[in-house]
């Protein structure tokens, strides 16, 4: 027997195969899943384990490397978060997601921090040897809303668009201030004496984190799509560039010290359109369902290894300073969600109602990335204490938390997200409207988010298209491609029903398949392909129906350039006819 | 900066970009890969690889880990052999294959080291210092052929799929020999005296090692398509099973110290059929691409890094010893092709023609698990002689053996691969000349190749399918959803045409259609799915006609168990009518 030889992999193995038959066990009772979520199961699970692995051993079960979960287990569910994520609405409450992420979570971390250090100060807890430093470095890894445990959980409720990306988005983006509060803190931890140009350094690294990440990002999911303009004759490895740049980025990221998760889901989204115009449907199928599995199993070993590692002797237990951790984590992330909302809703006319304000605020879970930074901690004899209180705190937001929101989403009657998908008249109504906005605020002047994404659609198309698509031709009338797909559709119905056989003769086919299709457009039974397909073709149609008229600018005026062509015309015309 | 946090994953993953960029750039330009076998090109860039990293850094760049060669590069690529391997002919040619495998490997093995003894006895040369035991071990690796060189290479050539199979199946099934024979005189290299009962362990091991290997590859094969029966809820996961149990196999059987090679290629080829009925089609074409695209960057490192291990400071040379080595690797291999089709030949009335026997002995190249096998010699003072004996042996064989027989394959003109695939006609010609021949073998009781089939494919329909089948009933009418896929293939076809509008009415359509769909049956341009679906329909149906008939067997009179039905029958019915 040798097991050493094959020890690394085949206990790797092992570990992903518990996790993926544990999954199957959970679905085989289908009443499980449905009231526990999916993440406290496999905590408990982990618990098991780590209380065998503790009993035979009679030493704490290793605990979870935080090198191999940031460079392993978190890329893959924060790719595949990017890669799916919903951008209009995304891009829609970016302002209010930045708000939270950043304000919300500077705030968090400072409200935390300067209130466990005025428990420390009460002489009967015992606590007085931790610093205020130490308690603002703890409060910067509490602070941040974990997007693991948020999409484990927001996934299985179902609340509507909105609310859901307010919150996964944050969860998302404050991984730049995280990042930067914690190096800060703990540098400052290690230094004699903190000077105020380190505060504002810190400040300014906080846009170099963010952006910088984003940039990276951007740039490694532009080089991706680039590079999938040169696969069409090895298909085959097509779906690994796209693995292959969003892991560079995010390591590329980590190595720089900016934001790992920024870039990589910059990344994603920047490649996303164009590497799905270039890659076979195959291809695109293989990188869509290994995308979602990879993050599955990533997502089920975490939660394991989260229970797993909770079990052993790194507590040291103190009742008023854990209990305290949890009511201000509660406190001040209800109140920063009060006051933020408050200026976000003076600013919109969609304003965040109470109850959506309330699921924002208990849908704050912390998991497994304050977990990894807990054990990052240098050295000194408080640390013990800390990974406590975050073991509690953690496990508190995923089982209390995590279970009751479901029926406190239910018992609120919060909105629901959407069943059925939108018409194509809404669509059309949709599209409508972005480009009706878009001239409005070209014509009032106002830059706001209209005016900015029919730019940026007016830079992909002009540019962008033409260097990272392998085919750039604007189809000539892509709705007669729709118009196509639905016939192939209808056709293969009637095949299925049998009716192709006794087919009618044309006038009366012609009438019935208009009846059918239009009951087809408006009917939700149409498969979201279809309708992503028809979304596509609207926004470009209508795009250009916006563009073929003269461009609105203020510094010309009104058919100047069309005056000039004219004249051109014009005089082409005329000298042919010479 | 911090590099070295990140480094591991940060420099697989540009080690795996580069060996797809270095694939892309060689499709750009057409022509080259259409002279030069990729395996050849690949080297190449390895050998520029190496010399950079040579030339900077004025040490021999790292060679190729052998751990990291069998427990991560080789298992890709030897599951996508089994999980596509064709399983007709390679049951069919089972036979020879292990002839060739075994009896041929151990052949070559003494044939090489006994030769290479004889040339160490001549004083010139001053190898006196090389015993019979080292020469043997250095036989016992050198002798077996790649199975990745020889798929490199076969993939691209096209010979007939008898041909193929012989020369691909021998290299796979070779390795329980060579993993028993390199053990084998490596241990008795170290001891001080060999007994006459070590030789005999030696050869009872090679049964537990190639026996050893099927058993645990098939238990594992049939524990995975077990568990496929119960993904139904959690689809995303679904592909991840038939990974983690066949690694799982190989890493298991290389812990045992049997075949890792053979166990997964049993496992791969054990779970394919229930694991493709259970799983969604989705999942299967993620799987299927994705084994694809893993084996295929798998051997794109193999081959980089072998160009890059060359390259430095490893090498003893003596010029005697690498050309007799060359030279008797060829010879020896010729003569055993030779003898034993001689035998093979006498036995089977579809024998291996010359061409066919040439072509055999010619691609036997060396590859990839020689090269890893050589560094995994324990150190003595010959072993960089063997090292530089090895690396030529290597690149001579993939070199100037792949690069010509290309050409040497045209002009003998070897019969090539049917480029279209069988007709509907043609399938069920050989499907039922199968179950003649079962038939009639039955009744002479001659337990052939077509009995043990007909047996094997009782015991899976009568008991494997019943537990690791999701749903199993057998489809009524099979025909029948064939003839619907066609009709809605012709649905889409017409629609496509634009013909749907004004299809003509009953009769005149149906006329039509018929001629068009004999057309197609007849016609090759079916694809290759439609076929397969074909070809599963009319084994599932004939073997069902012949089953329905009452089984013939020596021991019981024909026709005995019916009349027990018979009367039974009468009796109910009888019964009834009282």
């Amino acid at each position: 027997l040798d097991y050493q030889h094959v020890q690394v992999p085949f206990e790797i193995t092992l570990w992903i195969m518990l996790a993926s038959l544990a999954k199957i066990g959970f679905h085989l009772y289908n009443k499980l899943p449905s009231v526990v979520p999916e993440s406290c199961l496999l905590i408990f699970v982990g618990l098991i384990m780590g209380g065998i692995i503790y009993g035979l051993n009679d030493r704490s079960p290793p605990v979870m490397d935080t090198d191999i979960f940031f460079l392993y287990l978190l890329p893959p569910i924060v790719l595949d978060a990017g890669y799916f994520m919903p951008s209009r609405p995304f891009f829609e409450n970016m302002g209010t997601i930045l708000l939270y992420a950043v304000v919300g979570t500077v705030w968090n971390v400072f409200g935390i921090g300067f209130s466990l250090y005025g428990i420390c100060q009460v002489k009967a807890f015992r606590l007085q040897d931790v610093s205020l430093l130490h308690n603002l470095l703890f409060g910067s890894l509490i602070a941040a809303v974990d997007p693991v445990a948020v999409l484990a959980v927001f996934e299985e409720i179902h609340v509507n668009e909105k609310l859901h990306i307010l919150v996964f988005g944050e969860s998302l983006l404050n991984d730049a201030v995280t990042v930067v509060l914690y190096k800060l803190f703990r540098s400052f931890c290690e230094m004699p004496a903190i000077k105020s140009v380190d505060v504002f350094a810190g400040i300014g690294k906080f846009f170099v984190v963010g952006l910088g990440g984003v940039l990276l990002g951007l740039s490694f999911g532009f080089t991706a799509a680039f590079t999938t303009r040169f696969t069409k004759d090895i298909r085959v490895i097509e779906p690994l560039f796209v693995f292959l740049y969003s892991y560079l980025s995010y390591l590329t990221a980590e190595m720089f010290h900016l934001s790992g998760i920024v870039a990589i889901i910059a990344c994603a989204m920047g490649m996303k359109r164009y590497v799905e115009a270039n890659i076979s449907l195959k291809s695109h199928t293989t990188v869509k369902y290994f995308m979602k599995m990879w993050s599955s199993v990533s997502d089920t070993l975490i939660f394991i290894f989260l229970g797993v590692s909770t079990i052993g002797e790194n507590h040291e237990w103190n009742w008023p300073y854990i209990c305290f951790t949890v009511i201000f984590c509660l406190v001040w992330r209800a109140l920063g969600v009060l006051v933020l909302t408050f200026f976000v809703n003076r600013f919109h006319v969609n304003t965040i109602t109470g109850k959506d304000q309330f699921i924002i605020a208990y849908g704050g879970l912390r998991g497994a990335i304050c977990f990894s930074l807990v054990f990052l901690l240098p050295d000194f004899h408080r640390k013990k204490l800390f990974i406590a209180a975050t073991t509690v705190v953690i496990l508190f937001t995923v089982f209390i938390q995590g279970m009751t929101i479901r029926p406190l989403v239910d018992l609120l009657a919060v909105k629901r997200k959407r069943e059925s998908a939108p018409t194509v008249g809404e669509q059309i109504h949709i599209r409508f409207l972005d480009h009706l906005l878009a001239g409005i605020e070209d014509i009032s002047g106002h830059w706001g988010q209209y005016y900015w994404k029919d730019k940026l659609e007016y830079f992909n198309s002009k540019y962008l298209q033409k260097i990272l698509l392998r085919e750039y031709d604007q189809p000539k009338s892509s709705i007669v491609l729709l118009y196509e797909k639905l016939e192939r559709k209808h056709a293969i119905e009637l095949a299925e029903a049998g009716q192709l056989g006794h087919a009618p003769s044309h006038p009366a086919l012609l009438n019935d398949r208009t009846v059918i299709m239009d009951k087809k457009l408006e009917d939700d039974a149409l498969n979201s392909n279809v309708l992503d397909n028809i979304q596509e073709i609207l926004a470009r149609n209508l795009y250009r129906t916006r563009r073929t008229g003269p461009a609105y600018s203020r510094h010309t005026l009104p058919g100047e350039t069309e005056h000039v062509e004219h004249a051109k015309e014009i005089l082409i015309l005329r000298h042919k006819s010479l």
